[in-house]
């Protein structure tokens, strides 16, 4: 089970950023998305709606104290794995996390507090650059999964990949 | 060469996201990224600085008509590949894909013309799941490059990798 908490959501400023950091946990394999911050309503809604419309299992919480999220689930023997352009590189421990059974995967915003590189059993780079949390967070959970897509349940809608157009299915189930 | 072409970049409410479309390509290997819709020096700028501080060779620019785009690295014989959710999977297109040596990636915003579809010589998908531009190109360009990380020159700053905290290596170099 595959975990994230997304840490320091602000109002406004990173709406969409923090949405596309839902949508990436959902779309690539993760079970549940734990956002940290300021509380958004309208965001987890909108993740809500998503997963409704185009399938799940896929969970989104809020939870105003990020320490007591580290602290359950490593009482619960889940791996803390910190993105952060100053880690290690996936390339080199991707093979050693993926025989872990359960992570939780943290990814900040603008300033992550350096109590996090301590608290995290791997601090792990995409890269040494500067970039993206939505893309290291995408091309993690794209190699731990070894680029196998996930298959969703109860979807009503799917889309049936095409070399040309779009081709939607819509499945009447309530 | 890899080149990307950005469409629809809208002032203000695309800010972060064409940013992060931007730093990806550049630190996920790519050459250049070109910017299509509003005009936004700010943007480009913004992506200057960061090559000439964390090197290069990066190609940042601003073209408003897009067509013109295709049209040009058509000529060029370079292979445009649209990244869309609508499309063929890039686990199953992408050996075919790394054996073309000259790449125009074309991603979208909120609404791509159809006619891009056609235009495209492939339509690609990172999962046939909503997420975002900048983890698919982020996928892609990983799955491309087959995850080994570009040699950036002319770096006034490096990252050296680590288990925890930051480590970073000023050049004095101008």
């Amino acid at each position: 089970m595959i975990s994230v908490l997304r840490l320091g959501h602000r109002l406004g400023r990173d709406d969409r950023i923090s949405t596309h950091c839902g949508l990436v946990s959902r779309a690539l394999g993760a079970s549940e998305i734990i956002y940290s911050g300021d509380k958004d309503d309208k965001l987890i809604e909108g993740l809500k709606s998503v997963t409704k419309r185009w399938g799940g299992p896929f969970k989104i919480t809020y939870e105003k104290n990020w320490r007591k999220i580290i602290k359950k689930y490593k009482k619960k023997h889940f791996v803390i794995v910190h993105l952060t352009m100053y880690g290690l590189s996936v390339n080199k421990e991707i093979k050693k996390l993926r025989r872990k059974k359960n992570l939780l995967i943290i990814i900040g915003s603008e300033k992550v507090p350096g109590e996090v590189y301590q608290l995290a059993d791997y601090n792990i780079a995409v890269t040494s650059q500067p970039h993206s949390e939505v893309a290291a967070l995408a091309v993690f959970l794209h190699e731990y999964f070894c680029g196998k897509n996930k298959k969703f349940k109860k979807a009503k809608i799917r889309i049936m990949p095409q070399a040309r157009g779009k081709k939607v299915v819509e499945s009447s189930r309530k």
